[in-house]
């Protein structure tokens, strides 16, 4: 999980994708099916190694939320690398499940680190009102809300929460972790097809926070509570039974942002400062 | 199958979607799951009536084909009709497998028939040349094609398919039809997440057409044949071997075209003397 790669090891950077449906999230649990586990072990057969290597992440996603812009890192051995680079996209390929796939693997600059070198997540939710229901080409990774949903009051609601807040009434809490997070962009739009999707990014997000920001905005927009709403919940900072968590399956990791890369040395000091307390996600 | 609407019926319009993954097609089949099947099933079953009432489609898509823009029409009791319009389109949704879905029902204009009164049907079909694969959120939709795509060449190829021709060496033969077509669309792009996109538009197709069509412009676009080849085997008239069928899960029926309302009488007129021979579909 260091910034330093070991000597003889080259750092190699993994952009990922996969439909977390049949997933017990990212990170690797003894007895459960996990995108961790899955790339690890592909990495392995098709390097022919003994153990496998360890992956570090951008964003460790929960059970059932999928991912398109994942970012990961891993070190390999050099000479393994070197033997392997060329054809081990394919070959990965051909032995990961459909499920997860492997876009890219690209030597990774000085001082990157998947987790500690990143400086925003972007995340999309998507959901149809449509009475007749979800697409079933798109039912995997869009929700069915069975109400009319009102655009303009969930972006009214959304403005209110935009900015560096203490976001502990929409974080699930974790002893010790700080909930204060940098919220970038909060904003719904209406696709051509009648799919709601929210763009949702901040410097990173803490358990379950996308997916309670969601429900909140959602009350709004079927008419439960008014557009100030989601604001005063945050400014209590407690939970409210009110603010439902939505299910994972309409919520994608899209995109990972990293500074250029000759300021990743000094972004990593600040990641680590900012993160003495134990990490959220 | 008429235009003429039975005294104390109301004609009614479905227009819907489906994910074809788990559907032997379209048409009732004994024993089989299909979308005619299922839709006539929860109709019956939701309108609280002892037989069901039998739809007519604009499409009879093959197994494993999807649909978002399809079209049917069925023919219900005026009073039945009446007593359930309100509440027809939620109960239908509540009823209804999550991989078919209907969205509107409408009554129809006089003289509608979903299959006879279609001017058009407009299909897509969805590749991928990624050599990580597909991205797993839409690999129900997307086909993967191991071999870099080259979108000119096979725009090149799709330039001399345009236009009415007899599509023998595309279709797969039912004696006594005809195979003539007119091929009003056809064309590639690259979206901005690099899947290549066919448009394909005719005033009817034959069995396979699309896939066949489709067949023959990827093996120009992998470079196995110049652009030139798939109007030449358009030209011979008779099937080529080198002409693979592709899987139908790239393929989706995305709209069916129909004439204005007033113009509707005369277009059935027409259909009916086009369509002397048995339908192809």
């Amino acid at each position: 999980m260091s910034e330093w790669v070991e000597p003889g090891c080259v750092r190699v950077r993994l952009d990922l994708g996969y439909d977390g449906r049949d997933f017990s999230g990212w990170a690797v649990q003894r007895g459960r099916r996990t995108v961790q586990g899955e790339i690890q072990e592909a990495l392995r057969v098709v390097t022919r190694s003994a153990e496998p290597f360890e992956l570090t992440v951008a964003g460790r996603t929960d059970a059932g939320v999928h991912a398109r812009g994942q970012v990961a890192h891993v070190d390999l051995p050099a000479e393994l690398w070197e033997a392997h680079r060329e054809q081990l996209l394919r070959r990965l390929a051909g032995r990961l499940p459909h499920d997860v796939r492997v876009w890219r693997l690209t030597p990774a600059p000085e001082h990157f680190n998947a987790r500690f070198s990143a400086i925003w997540r972007r995340y999309a939710y998507r959901v149809t009102d449509d009475p007749g229901g979800v697409d079933p080409l798109l039912r995997g990774h869009v929700l069915w809300h069975n109400w009319p949903l009102d655009l303009d009051a969930m972006n009214a609601a959304a403005a209110h929460l935009l900015g560096e807040h203490d976001f502990a009434a929409y974080c699930k809490k974790r002893d010790g972790a700080t909930t204060i997070r940098r919220l970038l962009d909060l904003r719904w739009e209406r696709r051509p097809d009648g799919v709601l999707e929210a763009t949702v990014r901040a410097d990173a997000f803490c358990h379950n926070m996308v997916r309670s920001l969601v429900g909140a905005m959602l009350f709004v927009g079927d008419g439960h509570r008014p557009p100030a709403w989601p604001g005063e919940v945050l400014a209590a900072g407690v939970r409210d039974s009110a603010v439902h968590v939505v299910r994972p399956h309409g919520l994608t990791l899209e995109e990972v942002g990293y500074p250029a890369d000759d300021a990743l040395a000094a972004r990593n000091a600040e990641a680590r400062n900012l993160r003495s307390l134990p990490p959220c996600r």
